[in-house]
């Protein structure tokens, strides 16, 4: 059982005419429906909150479960709770689902009270930046307006970087884990092609897919790819190094034959099942836009005015986020005279570190959280 | 111009009933033609011929040009020729297509004789070695029973490796660039991601597309996420950073902005004009299966009677065929005290390197080919 026992999910709608939410496109947007959970208690004088943001395939539940037969708890139950990572006797979590998913936030698999069908591709162009506006809209709504942290890994982890750019005045720590400032060519890349993969698909049909079957083969192949680079090579070989599945008659040649090869099928096919293909597509273009540097003219601009104290953690063997762009965030808060600390966890599970390192991430997030 | 001037392509055909080519996997095989290209002359000793393989993509023509106005010469012409990497003036370069691929030596698109149709997926499953056999048929047919070198680089690194294990006889020296004597897990992985795009692409039909457009869309994307795994992140990001192509009004959020994933497109769509399907099939898993040490018991054991020199290149940023896999090759030949020359090549073009640094690979293989 996890200790946090069984939690529930909420929701708050917010951006209604004629208060909708300026997206950085320039359109106006709402409403915006915003699902979340809490964990722990918020102090009486409002100052243990910590936003915690979750990754591309990620959700707001993070921990607990939702009823006691519920086979599995949130996908960070090991990281939040009492005396873990964060620490729900100290602290007062909020994890909140991001614009632009499909896991109840608004999103383009929403519908739209306008037209009583789905967004599709009427949703419109997103940022991170919008995402951490969206988590600035629940926070008001949640009557927080300090942040005691921020902390997220990967795509969590340019929004908890986002939020000390976009209200400095907000948060007085970030814990940016396994992120970037901006994204490598070669992670455009990848993402290109699983972009590419469900666009090309026949099911896809131009977005307006609600109601079929949809482009579950390409958004299967985007996931393997995703998935691919998720993990180390060393830990692919250590995970399954060249093993063959049992022999089988009814087997083509050209099927899964490699134990790697059915269990990438198996996470491509399971992903179709809860993640949404447009959804994909937003939010991967909001990463690969992403860039602060540009925005700024410079990292060092950048960070000028930000007031948080930082926590950066890389992992050695991450190759989508590798560590010299934590480094790169690093130096650039060093030369504005920031408080930062930043750790480079030694660690062969590639980027999915972030997930799978709990107890050395664990102790680093403690120690940093005991003096902010 | 190429200084090999004109060339031309030629074939032979052998296998033929009674006397098909038994293939590793039991099936009796053929005919089967093989297509392939000589540059320089044979000496009156016919000692002075050296086989070249290709990789996956690459075929016969290597070097020269078909006609005066043809545009581009063969894929090495920059690395075979008088003076060159492999000198004409020397050497007799054989460069021989190998089988199950769709560029002149039969394959999966290749007439059957006996239906008058396509082999498709009647095709029977080829190995690496199914390849070299092939290869030996053709040096026969050539009147060639001694090599002075068989060179090639990734897959054709891996025909040249398996050349001294299956005919330690004919093989004077061995080049092995870029290559190893099995994939590792991540590389098998990146293989089923194209083969799931390819197999998932309703223009597939299984296999029986000929005469239809065929698998368009998921021939490209395998091509794509090839093409991410043959250059580095460091070339990557060096030829295109972060670059945007030029606005248009016309283009939807979801098309390619970044240069890199425009560049990507390009080559998918290219990459279906000139290669088949099924043999992006075939090839992969015989590319993946090929596996020294499982054959063996053991790359020590493997090495034992074979009686070639080696010089084996690999590449610092190559992560496709990591120089590890080529010091493990060079460890197994030493323990077996084996002549082998061992250079790993300091370059940031990742796998491409073999095909681009061409400087250091042409003063390498000219040292060792003037003490073999």
């Amino acid at each position: 059982m996890s200790d946090l026992g069984i939690v529930k999910a909420e929701s708050f709608v917010f951006a209604e005419k004629p208060d909708r939410l300026k997206l950085d496109s320039g359109e106006f947007f709402g409403p915006i429906t915003v699902s979340y959970e809490t964990y722990g208690k918020l102090s009486p004088g409002r100052d243990n909150a910590i936003l915690l943001l979750h990754a591309l395939s990620g959700d707001h539940h993070a921990a607990g479960r939702y009823s006691l037969e519920d086979p599995k708890p949130g996908w960070w139950d090991n990281f939040v709770g009492l005396g873990k990572g964060l620490d729900t006797e100290k602290y007062y979590v909020i994890c909140s689902n991001f614009l632009g998913g499909c896991m109840g936030t608004t999103g383009p698999s929403s519908i739209n009270p306008q037209t009583q069908k789905p967004y599709a591709l009427s949703f419109p162009s997103i940022t991170i930046s919008d995402m951490v506006r969206v988590e600035k809209a629940l926070l008001e709504h949640l009557g927080i307006h300090k942040l005691r942290a921020v902390i997220g890994g990967s795509l969590g982890g340019m929004q908890a970087l986002e939020w000390t750019l976009l209200y400095p005045e907000t948060v007085r720590s970030t814990i940016v884990i396994a992120a970037t400032s901006r994204m490598s060519t070669q992670a455009i890349a990848f993402d290109a092609v699983g972009r590419n993969a469900i666009i090309s698909d026949p099911g896809w049909q131009n977005g307006n897919y609600y109601g079929t079957a949809g482009p579950t083969r390409g958004l299967a192949i985007a996931r393997m790819v995703g998935h691919i680079t998720y993990l180390s090579s060393a830990s692919m070989r250590r995970k399954f190094g060249r093993a063959l599945l049992e022999r089988s008659d009814q087997r083509q040649f050209y099927d899964d034959e490699f134990e790697v090869e059915s269990y990438l099928s198996y996470q491509g096919r399971s992903f179709v099942e809860r993640f949404d293909a447009n959804s994909y597509l937003y939010i991967t273009k909001a990463m690969d836009y992403y860039d602060i540097a540009k925005r700024f003219g410079g990292l060092n601009k950048a960070f000028r005015n930000v007031r948080a104290k930082f926590l950066l953690v890389s992992f050695t063997s991450d190759w989508l986020f590798p560590p010299y762009q934590s480094m790169e965030i690093v130096k650039a808060l060093m030369s504005n005279d920031k408080e930062v600390s930043y750790c480079n966890v030694e660690s062969d599970y590639g980027h999915d570190a972030f997930l799978l390192e709990v107890e050395s991430l664990a102790r680093l997030v403690r120690g940093f959280l005991d003096h902010v």
